[in-house]
């Protein structure tokens, strides 16, 4: 198993060409935050801004909108019950599913809406959802799969503690693959972030292990603050590949950074750092 | 009587195991704020979430909730009269009472469906509610009180001027143990976090005084970030009365240092020291 | 004329005594902010706390309720349209008008309920509404005016031209004494604030002139920030009048400090620094 | 073509004289925001406060005034729908369109309303509507155009290809001085800013060429802060075309000290910066 080193993530962060405009760095729109997870959709869209997306519209419940705009102003906010499909056209990158609750149709909605030229993200409850309703995956151009280890196991069907078995997960990974695409199952393999205390990267043909962050971000809402990074890296940098190593990567070096002086490492906290790291990584 | 060293919250804060996830660090639910009281629920959730609680959920009064996500995103916000002893159920560590004001459903709601197996932290309103309407704890594993002086006048008949006397606490708060855990009420007897200038902790077998922090903190909210501290501490680190002492004297401590360029420290203030100093802490 | 010095305002920032709580540094409410001027009630409560007042209450219009509390935990809100009275009668300090437009019932609802025990501090569109609709102030144990120069116009008839005649502002301050205080009007003749480039404080016996502070503060909201640390240092310090003296000295003192890096100084980055400026303060 | 220097900022942003006082400062109503893009109007209302603006209203969609007054409590909030023309009137310098959506009420009433004493910046939305719509810019004192690209390709007709041509760029900004001043073509012709990644500004006369910032301004709401400082600009400072050439280049001088160490610069951070900047360059 290869490490998510800091050469990779360093090769993905470079120095933006200097003459390039917000179209260059995509355009992400996140379907988040039911009526009590808003917190979710927040912490989503603070870190896709932070790393540097184009653009990014948060489609959540409506009784979300004001905290967004509190905190992050740079972020646009719809309703995820109106209108969902012509936002999910309009977008390079999605990410769906932190704190989206038992949304059925919101999830219908986008997975039905999404063209083979898009990149797909599906956190959370969405994977929660996929399980309990049996849902497949679209045929976008990219997938990426960000479970913990109970959300894999309820869509994988592969036990917790079967999931030190590589060929299984991948096994089960390709299953997963979008129905369209059979007759070339391989390309449309989705990308697997396995998230746990020793979180690993299943790429089309190699694993990857994360070897920094720690303890310290054993709190609520890591994951969403993740999951919006990989939606921002991905806006930014091809391949997909590579940008979800990367977010992965910065992801935890931060934490680890800011763990130096904190028990605890907020998730919105690490969202602030994001910046200030990819500027140190892009010189490297 | 026994001082709250520093050695005794070194003791209990400690460098978190490599190996853990954010189930080792406690589900707490915190059921505070009224409509006119929802900064008590903001300042309760954010002490317990900077504290490192693994997973924080506050029930209040719905119109709270924006305000809540605005300033703190990792935490989930439910409707306190919609399913809350659904949530009550789910927790480890329940903390009622901050900012409360009357409602006395919510409060036995909650205690209706403790079990057992769950810490219960009361405060503020609560206590006054207990003893406005004679209410007597539920048999949680783990009780905690923390009245300010009238307040645990109200609930045990001590008047302020002998509340000097600790067998006359001792007796009083024996008196509140759950009437259920008769057959072995010592074991059930509530700690006591009573606060005042010189705030005390009694124990099962001892009473603590806090020798830390001073007048910067006559100001209010100060008891709904401790309220937040001990719960998000007893979350985390066991046992519970070790916890609470902990609790207690970080709360102060960090005013005290904060003190040294502030003429009042503001409860927000002190929260967002805390990953700090329980770093610092732990490194002792 | 007498200037306001630093001595006069570290005379009355004192250390706070080791024994004391939140009940020695006073009961602040704060009535301003209708449904459009809201940013008033912040700046208002956001200086009394950051001043140290023991507990600060905003009554307002109710939908302001989330910003304030997204801003500041620390203060409790209620609607001014229900059961002012109420508020009124358990405050030490009553600070109303800024940014209360033409609330005229809730103006008279204060001025009804304020017993000859409390201190009144009378602002912005109060001023304003006091001249349109010819009330009189109540008979309150202190009472402080803070209008701009052409509040003041309107409320004293003294032109703005006639405003450098000190002996005709103390003679139209003294006709706006309460008519119930007739019999010994010199004991409750107003203290008055009047703000301009060069403001003044007016007391029973002397004039005072400022002299720190510059035209970076010259910016919307920066009377709602003195207005709030005159109730926050009313609540804390004996007499009223050096307490106002200290106030209006700090609050241009600290935007002084914060000029020297900011063309303009913020309402806000100044309740910011208020408890640092007063610790320091406290310390001369 | 003439280079936006740091000597033009600098000759406009100079220290403000003692004597002044808010109103010196203007008044400044910003039209933005509608019911998905509140955050358009916050970043134009902390822009236009931070740059030192004595008084800021926002005209918006009523559910964006909470997160108005979150982040900024400064500026007062009204309803775009509400009496508009009355506000309109009272108002210094207008700032109208960013994140206006397809409001054509509220953009025609606004022109309706506009005098021939006031100044006009127009933005976003404003832009594109007056393409679709065909309306003509109101007979202000002063205009000033903020276009990006493709919205000044929709208003001039001048493809994104052409608009390299300087001369094609001044005759189609010719034809879009407002007919009432026809007689006198020339005075009347808009200021535009023209943002690109190479940023220019035509003027009456010359073509001036931004030559600081960089690709870490590529993010949503870069254009709205820049509005936002056009506006607090042209309320201070005249000639109204300074103000524009001096706020074009602050703007992207603190993007440019930001991005030192920041891989993006956030447009919300480029605001709180804007009073240090001036403030150095006021020392200049």
């Amino acid at each position: 198993m290869k490490k998510i080193s800091k050469t990779i993530a360093a090769s993905v962060v470079r120095p933006r060409p200097a003459h390039s405009h917000k179209g260059n760095y995509g355009r992400v729109l996140i379907i988040a935050g039911n009526h009590q997870f808003g917190g979710a959709a927040i912490m989503n869209a603070q870190a896709a801004v932070q790393s540097g997306a184009g653009l990014v519209t948060v489609a959540t419940d409506l009784t979300n909108k004001t905290a967004i705009h509190a905190r992050l102003p740079e972020a646009m906010v719809v309703n995820y019950r109106d209108n969902l499909a012509a936002y999910v056209k309009k977008a390079d990158v999605i990410l769906i599913g932190s704190g989206l609750g038992d949304e059925r149709d919101v999830l219908e909605t986008c997975f039905s809406a999404i063209s083979s030229e898009q990149t797909l993200i599906v956190d959370g409850s969405a994977l929660s959802m996929m399980a309990a309703f049996d849902l497949a995956l679209p045929d976008a151009s990219q997938l990426v799969l960000t479970p913990h280890q109970m959300e894999w196991q309820r869509l994988s069907g592969v036990a917790i503690a079967e999931q030190v078995n590589q060929e299984t997960n991948q096994a089960a990974l390709q299953r997963l693959a979008p129905t369209e695409s059979n007759t070339s199952a391989n390309n449309k393999t989705p990308a697997l972030v396995l998230k746990s205390e020793a979180t690993q990267v299943y790429l089309k043909d190699d694993v990857y292990q994360l070897t920094v962050g720690g303890p310290y971000q054993a709190t609520g809402g890591m994951g969403d603050t993740l999951a919006g990074m990989i939606a921002g890296f991905a806006a930014q940098f091809a391949p997909t590949s590579s940008a979800v190593l990367a977010a992965v990567y910065c992801h935890s070096a931060i934490a680890e950074e800011l763990s130096q002086k904190a028990y605890v490492t907020l998730p919105s906290k690490i969202a602030e750092k994001i910046p200030a790291y990819m500027k140190k990584l892009s010189e490297e």
